[in-house]
């Protein structure tokens, strides 16, 4: 089926695709390649990292989403260069792929700042390989608190840094405060998890930058109320097993999760057009590649400005609006017409803060805590792809909801490490009594 | 809040879970302590590898399991030795922690019979890291055919062997059968998953050695049906990353599960009594070590007889069996009593074969069929820890059964690896309309 001409489109995130299913009816074929055979849904990934969510609650195969549409195939593959002028894809393993149209929609990783040492202290999360690994790290620091005697390096485990407040970072840290206060809070003898305290770091003046700064607002103060502890204009200078450094201040923690800024992914550099500071690159007002009218970029990998020269988001209503815009683009061209610039619709913003609180920027309505934690309820489980994950995400939530629990809270993947020091004899303490 | 005496019980498998819940009213403390956080529900670990469940599904915080029980604590922590003169337990971190009781149930794991190089080719299925692996190659081998031009190699990617056809060998040949004729079927455009074969192989003369001959008939017979080849009375003699060799016969295969057999966790050795040929520890009729009324040794690591000399089997009701006959020989020596002699009390014998097909042995009355799949899809919800679980478990379930899916198919925890060769220009075919 399908036509003679040939689109490639490198990612399976929402860009990607959202550029596939729009050419499902267009007379060419498709093909999409992604490293990973799922596509995820990235903005409940802070769930399966504070073990409320399991990873195939957020994450369908990349094959099922377009079994039905018979005009693309799915390559699990990973794409290392492209040839412009030959019009062929190189992945890794040295095949090479010929394409009419290119779609390049890659995304973008956590980045460090030139600090890529802090990594292996301060994982970010972009990967369900990265949120099993933050909720291994924060189940196991609760494991090696209980088994340490010293108050002081108790504390040190029972510390948990967030830098970064973007959305990501508000909802780890509202969540790791849930966990300690609700999920665990009985679970253990020797310590009381709701000791434990969340920080939450900023470098710049706010929480939640990109909002309307009346929601910042509300946001720190739910946090706040939700017991993190939410310090704004402070820089990072170093970040090790044991702690972090803000210039002279030191704070102990053996936990630090990293939300602090993305970098495009390095195809992009590859392509060879301009790009800005964080790898992003420059697209004509069609989205293409300068000088290339076969290649476009989209979603987190595409630097596109707003009328008032704001940025796009790098969220995902934006990448699959370009998806939807480049696909009209290619059927344009297909049939001879001219392509047109991309427009933004702004539908708003949403992040959670825990449980029944939340932060809504929709345009001309503002809303905050519940109404605004129903209205993020809602939405996500919309957007989430497939009946059944909608189905199962909801009973857990619900479940959650009424319990308090977090039931994925599997430490995988290891075995635990450098568990510290003698714990003494045992000792038994009461655990109280409640439901369930 | 328990009294002075301090009963350490090594493992939260069935057998060890057993024993602690069955001294929560006992006047002394108790100390759980397992490798893992998470007690597994192993009999549904097959589902796990073969993508229909998650591993929250069938596991359980051991924390949240013992949360109330007041005189109960847990440690995370990997038990090394037994100073069995100084009645304490060293963990691997070097901590020590004394006992009056010691209840040793850390099972087994599966063993290649000399053949330890083999484990890399032929995984087997024992933790939720094994059922990720072995569900991760699966998914890939499918992934690899479809790049795969050569029909002789392709065929390679699309033939699945199994070692060993006791239960779990024939719940894994079932649903690796299951996930090419339905969760696939559609998914791919270059092969066609409908073709793969999958390959049962048995050393003795009938699947399912420890069942009744006449249910060992009715599960080949089930099976063939499904489209597995079943082979009895095969030998391997070697494995590697092409394929498996019986004698001079070579069967081509990049995917080989290992089902055959386990071996005792080394600590029954550790503890210096005898132990039989898999390293199962030889026990007193009441399940103490032979010499020491204060160490007991339950489910799969203990060796034990039935009247008519067959080994007690390793299945979960009778490890659970044993540590609630242990914890009834600890408080009656508490009371200054004698112990008992552990009797076993066999409630029978189940095994899946696939989508409405199994097997039970249940005494006199024997199933096979629909209805023994239906008693086998009862016991399981029954016997799974948690409420919240048996509900989602169960609406998986009723979710795959209506739609032939498996919704876990996720390849995490390694980048493909030696993807091969040239998959050609990119070839475009339809896909099969149909539900969903």
């Amino acid at each position: 089926m399908g036509g003679d001409r040939h689109v490639v489109i490198l990612g399976g995130g929402f860009g990607g695709l959202a550029t596939a299913a729009a050419l499902e009816t267009a007379p060419l074929s498709v093909t999409v390649i992604d490293r990973r055979n799922h596509h995820l849904f990235q903005p409940l990934l802070y769930q399966v990292a504070t073990a409320a969510l399991n990873p195939s609650d957020i994450a369908k195969p990349i094959r099922a989403i377009l079994r039905d549409q018979r005009n693309a195939r799915v390559i699990l593959g990973d794409a290392d260069t492209v040839d412009l002028d030959g019009k062929r894809v190189r992945l890794r393993d040295g095949e090479s792929i010929p394409y009419d149209d290119l779609v390049v929609a890659t995304g973008a990783r956590h980045a460090y700042f030139g600090n890529d040492h802090w990594e292996r202290h301060a994982p970010g999360l972009k990967t369900i390989e990265d949120a099993l690994e933050i909720r291994r790290r924060v189940l196991i620091a609760y494991e090696e608190a209980e088994r340490e005697t010293d108050p002081a390096l108790q504390a040190e485990w029972l510390t948990f840094v967030v830098v970064g407040a973007g959305p990501t970072g508000v909802e780890m840290a509202g969540s790791l405060v849930e966990i300690a206060r609700h999920a665990l809070a009985r679970d253990f003898r020797a310590v009381d998890p709701t000791r434990a305290r969340v920080i939450l770091l900023e470098g710049l003046d706010r929480v939640l930058p990109p909002y309307p700064p009346e929601l910042s607002g509300k946001a720190a103060a739910q946090l706040r109320r939700l017991g993190v502890t939410v310090r704004t204009g402070t820089r990072v200078t170093s970040i090790d097993a044991r702690g972090v450094d803000l210039g002279d201040e030191r704070i102990p923690a053996r936990t630090v999760i990293w939300a602090a800024g993305v970098a495009a992914s390095p195809l992009g550099r590859a392509l060879g057009g301009e790009t800005d500071r964080a790898g992003r690159v420059i697209v004509e007002a069609d989205l293409t590649l300068p000088g290339r009218s076969d290649v476009y970029v989209i979603g987190d990998l595409a630097s596109v400005k707003l009328d008032d020269g704001a940025p796009v988001p790098g969220v995902a209503p934006a990448a699959a609006q370009m998806g939807r815009h480049v696909a009209s683009c290619i059927r344009r061209r297909q049939a001879g017409q001219a392509t047109t610039a991309f427009r933004y619709a702004d539908k708003g913003s949403l992040a959670t803060i825990g449980r029944r609180s939340a932060v809504a920027d929709l345009g001309r309505i503002k809303l905050s805590g519940f109404s605004a934690w129903i209205a993020w309820l809602a939405i996500h489980v919309f957007f989430l792809i497939g009946f059944r994950n909608r189905i199962l995400v909801l009973l857990q939530w619900v479940w959650s909801y009424m319990t308090y629990g977090r039931g994925a809270r599997l430490i995988t993947g290891g075995p635990p490490e450098d568990i510290s020091e003698e714990a003494g004899p045992a000792r038994v303490e009461g655990g109280r009594p409640g439901p369930l």
